[in-house]
């Protein structure tokens, strides 16, 4: 006996939860990092002196550093986003948040009601998608090619929306180390995309969250670093580049729209403790982590792409990417990734199904995302081998794998 | 020139925030800490331990505990509240979160819509109403009396409404040292609350984030505690137990609504450094820090209420907290506080005016809330006596103060 929650419930609420089980044996999602490069002595070093130096300013909310965040961590993001992104901006510019989802949160919170449509890449980040169903809004998805989202296509939608009426409140572009596709945007496309924002009055909302695991060509300026007009906001993380157990984010933007974010982000500050170590280690060490954990992703990479050469053949095609934690893999027709998921978790395989990372569902449905960031390289190709064989049980295919036939 | 945000913006916003200016000299506002008090060199043993042991976990999002948090936390939380409050839960019936606002957005994101009706304490918690406002929620407020909300009020309050069709979605309480009255309310009354609670079909949310302050009395049981029907949505934090920059509450409800906070709980997580640092530091010494801190906040108390009773003599009216880091003072109707705390802040003294902090703004027009946690017993003194200088200029009164006429 008890009370009936569903009868105060909202009618409009996503399923329950699920008791968390635990990780799966191959865990090829999430933005999870590898724990042999957590560099915990440094932590433990970072969180000894800056505690040392300043423990007691916790008994303020905000420390002695405002609703903006730990001051000196503001000014580290600003250096670096200036020496990595070109960035120009002071830590006044930049607003810590709990990690990048809350970044997306505050963005959307200022600028989006139910209804409001937005500009996405075709191929997008899952969890963008979520929070904008959640909040009722329409995003189109605009094609991308090799280099990206494609800027003839940029075009022809803003004009078919504008056509309809419909003005939308932003271009969401992860445009170096895409989400899920690997690309990075070349300097021209940021341009024409600034070039187009501005021709329809429409902002952009640039999500950098990879950016610093580019291990491959020279990174391009940020977009908002080629912006004269004030109309990119920009969003990073520490998530991807230390840990993603501390949740610390980042958005840079004018104050007119800061001073937005900062009036709804109303959590009592973000967390402090993560702040200030964040702050004192990667004063020091983030360079040296940051390279050092890039050519760990690459190995992992590089095995990932050995494993699904062997496992899948010509059955799986993919890009090599240049940086990130992921590989975006097309699978034949006859393969719905979304069942191969099911059926692959069964197994201990846990992959994102092309349907969740697509803004048109279908067109994802035989494409699927795995992630090598946190497993080991045996984990790695163990899962991969697992994954083939579920896809062969399941669909016939891959016909052949390491020249054998199956 | 620059991209025009204002055409793009939500039309409902709050206004922009303000430019940080730094904390006021008098700052009696805002839950903040005794930064003496701050355990630092425990915290500092606590993350060194727990780095050492476990920081290689911070590679995954939820560590190796899933999105309820990190588990030896949410196993302290469990017994703590066994002990304390007398709740009989376990870990998978606590939910981290990232302080105690989260909790309330996360328990009203599951079940208040705009035009949704909720009662409250006559005089409570700004916040919390602060977050209604924004979602469009109404809020009726019950009288309360030096034993805390009037059951009577309630049952009148809870038929008015039945009558004229609305079922109130939640009944929030701040039993254990009200805020702002520090009241606590008796085991009888909370009893009776529940009773109320079944009779008219509407569930209880506790907010119990200053009950670890009680210095005066004994505890009574929590409201969850005395409840059979789990119709108690329970809330604590360490903010004002520990530090308030550290952002980690909780929430302990059953499965069926745990479940749905935590489907909408979409941030990646809460900070895990701060859950992995608290739970190290509270197995050991939680209770020595807050019986220690209490003594401290008793002190800051007493200071204050001398320098209410020297400087306001007869014009300033108040209980006696017997905990927490506030006072709830009424002066005499022709002083408007909003109007003061404005003076006053010119001055340096920073206050709550009544308006922001009861239910019915009016019916708090002269009275105030004054917190004496982070000021240091000297600041106290001082900043009452300007208050009292600003006071009476403004308002000509108090009229005397330390028996000599102004």
């Amino acid at each position: 006996m008890g009370f009936d929650y569903q009868s105060v419930l909202r009618p409009d609420l996503p399923p329950p939860a699920m008791p968390w089980g635990g990780f799966p044996k191959y865990n090829f999602i999430g933005g999870h990092n590898d724990a042999a490069n957590v560099p915990v002595d440094d932590l433990i070093a970072a969180a000894n002196a800056v505690l040392k130096r300043e423990g007691a300013t916790l008994a303020t909310y905000g420390l002695q550093s405002g609703p903006q965040g730990y001051r000196p961590l503001r000014e580290f993001v600003a250096a670096k986003l200036n020496q990595r992104a070109g960035i120009t901006c002071d830590a006044d510019q930049v607003l810590m948040t709990s990690g990048s989802m809350q970044s997306l949160d505050l963005v959307n919170g200022v600028l989006l009601g139910a209804g409001d449509t937005v500009i996405v890449e075709a191929e997008t980040y899952g969890g963008a998608m979520k929070h904008l169903q959640a909040l009722g809004v329409d995003y189109v998805g605009v094609a991308q090619d090799g280099g990206g989202m494609r800027m003839d296509a940029l075009a022809e939608t803003l004009q078919a929306l504008k056509d309809r009426g419909v003005r939308p409140k932003y271009i969401y572009t992860i445009p170096t180390v895409q989400n899920p596709t690997g690309v990075v945007v070349s300097r021209e496309r940021r341009l024409e995309m600034l070039r187009l924002a501005g021709e329809f009055g429409v902002p952009i909302f640039e999500d950098d969250c990879y950016a610093d695991l580019l291990w491959e060509g020279e990174r391009p300026p940020a977009i908002q670093a080629l912006d004269q007009n004030n109309a990119v906001v920009y969003c990073g993380s520490f998530s991807k580049s230390i840990a993603p157990a501390l949740r610390v984010g980042y958005v840079v933007a004018n104050w007119e729209l800061l001073s937005r974010l900062l009036s709804i982000k109303t959590d009592g500050g973000t967390g402090a403790l993560e702040q200030m170590v964040l702050a004192e280690y990667c004063h020091d060490h983030f360079n040296a982590h940051v390279g050092a954990l890039q050519g760990v992703l690459q190995a992992k990479c590089a095995a990932m792409i050995e494993a699904l050469e062997s496992n899948f053949g010509t059955a799986a095609s993919f890009s090599r990417p240049k940086g990130g934690i992921f590989i975006w893999i097309t699978l034949p027709e006859a393969v719905d990734t979304t069942a191969l998921a099911q059926a692959a978790l069964a197994e201990g395989v846990a992959l994102n199904p092309g349907a969740e990372w697509m803004a048109d569902a279908a067109a994802g449905r035989h494409r699927l995302r795995l992630c090598f960031g946190h497993p080991t390289i045996e984990t790695i190709r163990d899962g991969v081998a697992k994954l083939a064989e579920v896809c062969h049980r399941e669909f016939g295919l891959p016909e052949r794998s390491a020249n054998v036939e199956r």
